[in-house]
């Protein structure tokens, strides 16, 4: 088995070259030193590496399973790996030290969150949705329900879950049927049916935290008769003891193409006297607070991608190093690494390259939430929100979908072995297909950037980023070993500026606006993502030839210069071709008629 | 369960009014008419959507299982499936009749084999590996062994494999070690281990004749040591009939990623006295016998790719056209199903268009590839293998690559859904996943496209077409209704002329030259699948624009006209950035050190 070794080396010139520690400067992060962050870092990295990785092959094949007392086994491991990391303060790295975390900066919280997903995501799935319970708990919750919950979910000892789709409402919330029935004393009985609910019923902690849309019987129909609902598997006594169970069941466990490790429920509400819920913040208001949440959430699964991706590359590297076959052009021996061969090494470039862009943009979105919700300057704050809006679909959905890509190549890399499955390579990409499914499917973030966070402010918080992207193409043509990339990345900047006019225009048609909002989402999504990794590899060359030139021989910002290189050079003109794409126009699409017959 | 249809109406198409049935008036098809082709193609339709289809699930399900006899068990129904197959004389479609074949043209053998494909992919595999085993015993093998094995072989009562990986020996089959061992009567005794063997034991025919490429002992190292020899499992007497179990056995089955109900075996040859084997061909020559074969099979592995894309399409639009979710911009309805969405409208369209277009191309080189072997004009010949020496590594690699995008993108179409196992989609996706790596890896077609093929004519064969994809533009922007279509495919030609020189610029360098194809070898192959492919649909719109002119309302030629216009406005622009990649040079990659440690 391929060791996994977390990127520490990767994740701190992010940190600390890429943005400069800004976080660390913020208020309300005072003692948080560069030397405490490294040191997050590497113990992190050993949980991740020791603990939680070596868990990742055994618990993809063994899975979980329904038993019969209704309880789901999860893989072998798993509950010892999770208390590790419970009892080791990590589930509230990110949360404010007001509600018992560490409070540590968003950039931290994330890189600890990349490093645990590349060791093992179906595990790292099961604290993902704690945090997003915390989150609208911190946000939307009483008093009473914060004092009652948040320190549980905080230390991990309870865990959390999101429970929405039904069967007949997945992107279409409004459709939610789930009934929330008043009671005397202020709480509701819930009856319905939810499904995809993931680690929605386990051993691992001692209770879970169900938030839950759904509606009282007199709610009107679509968004608004939708209010957020707090379903405990146990009911928590007055003293903070665990109490009955309450009536919410595992009625089975899906089997899915990946991420065995992680369950899969349906949960059932209500199968008897009705599952007892406390209204979470205002009545009707569930979508609302829910999105919230889902907000973040949605950053944590392009973080999820990146973990994976990382992953991957080190199987590829580790194999094209070690496999030996052919002979090499250049040394004309004929036991040379499959490295050695340009075709092997532009995949392993093009996966490395990827990742390192994909991280880099991931991690600035960080930093930004980091300013958007700690800055002193409330003008400062909003600007790191506008951009954070517009950031957040595009690294949930091009992390993903590139994140499939890349463990698609790291696959290939491997020949016939990749496609067996003990090798490990087919596993990272199972596990990553559903990344661009969940929290929104990759369609969805597209319409919310191209509709939504486009439409409401003209453009203007992507307009700020796309100066940053000239600004960043202009140093580098001013220097000059770097004025191939300066080039290349400001044609980027036009294409998205242009491609950004472009769907403006089109959607504020009256007539067809909403279509052609459809129509251009995908492909401007999918420009905006090359664009902006690309700037962000354009700051890491700038930055590594920096440290050359300071005298630093460490061959990681040789290697760095390439993965930028091939990234601004190789990987964005493809990108860039989704302008044309775009102005092709949507007739097309518009006259397609999908059922012909 | 979503049935199959296999595409008969798309297939007809293609055959008569893209291809104009061009095959049935070379020599030798004098009987071939166009009622048959068309009888014929709605009898396999009627056998893969009947017959195979219904097993491709539970197929995938169970599995393969090897019994503690030491044989191999496939699936349930597997064995009745492939005698159906058989009975019906569908094995022989494509061979000659001197063979005992049915002599159809290629164009109708590949169309047949499309719809098996999709209708169940790990059991066509059986049949398309006993398709090698004829080609290379009828190019290749003595009398004798034509007239012991051939008529056997040509009716499916045996069936047929390749041996040529061995752990050591993949991509680089110079390093094969299997020894074959010189007997007293002309035979051999054969000693090693073969990976990676597709349907090397099983039960659903009464022999497997093995071909094994093996050294003698005192045969030199590296490629002119290797010979070909044919392995049966059972012996056949002199009268025909089987006689002792042959030294030959199955060790272990793979654990695979997708085609579960394909048994792919490690076969161990001489555990006992040796397995008995006669040289097939001349001595040393048994690479190029096997490329004999291996060509032909590359063209089906192109083929088989396009049969899970067009199941994928399926899957995905019956999906789409049921599922109700979201509120239609145009009838501001509520109930509209997803195909009415524009994004996943754009997946819908995006999945048929390049089916279409892969379809379309690889019939054009089946096609060409009856014309190289039945045109009474040797010049017509020659230059019709050339262009299929050029089009089979595009067919194959492109086609395939592009099959597991098309299968993932159906995944994406279900949402949820698609992630689980039941559904199907996944299943699409982790079949398709093998064919960009075996019959040579995607990376070796490129190679031998852009160093092989290219390098040896001078870029001839592949200026003839790029010729071709220039006149149907020069008619495409002739004509009213297509200028754009046209403009947009006459810019792909050129890209792809100016990205022909260049390769052939840099593989002429002789101190860079080799690393110059491998560097380029694959953005130039995928910059080749896009404008041929682009190509064929601008005969299509050509064609299917000509047909409405004609007063033909059937709503295949518009949706047609649609899928053509998406592959050329929408499809071919991302293919042509990869001029921009080749241009951007090698030096990223020939500089990046992927062990930087």
């Amino acid at each position: 088995m391929i060791p996994f070794a977390a990127p520490v080396r990767d994740l701190r010139f992010v940190l600390e070259e890429l943005l400069e520690h800004g976080s660390l400067a913020l208020p309300g992060f005072e003692e948080a030193s560069p030397d405490l962050v490294e040191a997050v870092l590497e113990e992190a990295a050993r949980l991740a590496g020791e603990v939680w990785a070596p868990l990742n092959a055994s618990g993809d094949r063994q899975g979980c399973a329904r038993r019969d007392d209704g309880g789901v086994s999860v893989p072998d491991g798993f509950i010892e790996a999770y208390q590790a990391y419970a009892e080791g303060g990590w589930n509230g790295i990110g949360v404010s030290e007001a509600l018992g975390g560490q409070g540590l900066p968003e950039v931290v919280a994330s890189s600890v969150q990349e490093m645990l997903h590349g060791a093992n995501m179906a595990l790292g799935l099961c604290p993902m949705l704690t945090a997003g319970a915390i989150e609208a708990l911190a946000h939307h919750g009483s008093d009473e329900q914060q004092a009652t919950y948040l320190p549980k979910l905080v230390e991990g000892t309870w865990t959390g879950t999101m429970n929405l789709t039904e069967p007949q409402a997945g992107s279409d919330l409004s459709k939610v049927r789930t009934r929330a029935v008043p009671q005397e004393d202020g709480s509701y009985r819930l009856f319905g049916q939810k499904i995809f609910i993931t680690w929605g019923e386990h051993d691992a902690a001692e209770n879970i935290i169900h938030l839950v849309l759904a509606r009282k019987p007199d709610a009107p129909e679509g968004n608004k008769g939708i209010s957020l609902f707090l379903v405990p598997k146990f009911l928590v006594n007055e003293d903070g003891s665990l109490g009955s169970r309450n009536d919410v069941t595992c009625a089975s466990i899906e089997h899915k193409l990946g991420i065995h490790g992680s369950p899969t429920c349906t949960l059932a509400f209500g199968e008897n006297d009705g599952a007892i819920g406390y209204l979470v913040g205002e009545e009707g208001r569930g979508l609302n607070h829910m999105f919230t949440m889902m907000n973040e959430a949605r950053h944590k699964v392009g973080i999820q991608g990146i973990g994976v991706a990382e992953r991957a590359c080190q199987h590829a590297f580790a194999y094209a190093l070690d496999r030996t076959q052919g002979r090499s052009p250049r040394s004309g021996r004929s036991d040379c690494t499959i490295s050695d061969h340009l075709d092997v090494r532009r995949m392993l470039l093009s996966m490395r390259a990827r990742t390192d862009a994909l991280r880099a943009l991931a991690l600035y979105c960080a930093a930004q939430l980091d300013v958007a919700r700690h800055a002193a300057d409330e003008g400062e704050r909003k600007a790191a929100q506008a951009r954070v809006d517009v950031l957040i679909p595009v690294v949930k959905a091009f992390s993903t979908d590139q994140a499939v890509e890349i463990a698609s190549l790291g696959v290939q890399v491997h020949g016939g072995m990749g496609f067996i499955e003990e090798t490990g390579a087919a596993q990272l990409l199972r596990d990553a297909r559903i990344a661009p499914i969940y929290e929104g499917t990759n369609g969805i973030q597209a319409l919310d950037l191209a509709g939504r966070k486009l439409q409401r402010d003209g453009g203007a918080a992507l307009e700020g980023l796309i100066g940053e992207v000239e600004a960043t193409a202009a140093e580098l043509e001013a220097s000059a070993e770097h004025v191939e990339l300066g080039r290349s990345l400001a044609g980027g900047a036009a294409d998205l500026r242009a491609a950004m006019a472009a769907v403006l225009e089109a959607g504020a048609d009256p007539e067809s606006g909403a279509d052609a909002v459809q129509a251009y989402a995908t492909p401007f999504l999918n420009l905006a993502g090359h664009v902006l990794c690309a700037w962000q590899m354009g700051r890491a060359a700038l930055k590594a030839s920096a440290a050359q030139a300071s005298g630093s021989e460490e061959p990681f910002y040789s290697a760095k210069r390439q993965s930028a290189d091939y990234a601004i050079r190789q990987w964005l003109p493809v990108g860039r071709a989704q302008r044309a794409v775009i102005e092709a126009g949507m007739a097309s699409l518009a006259a397609f008629d999908a059922n012909p017959h």
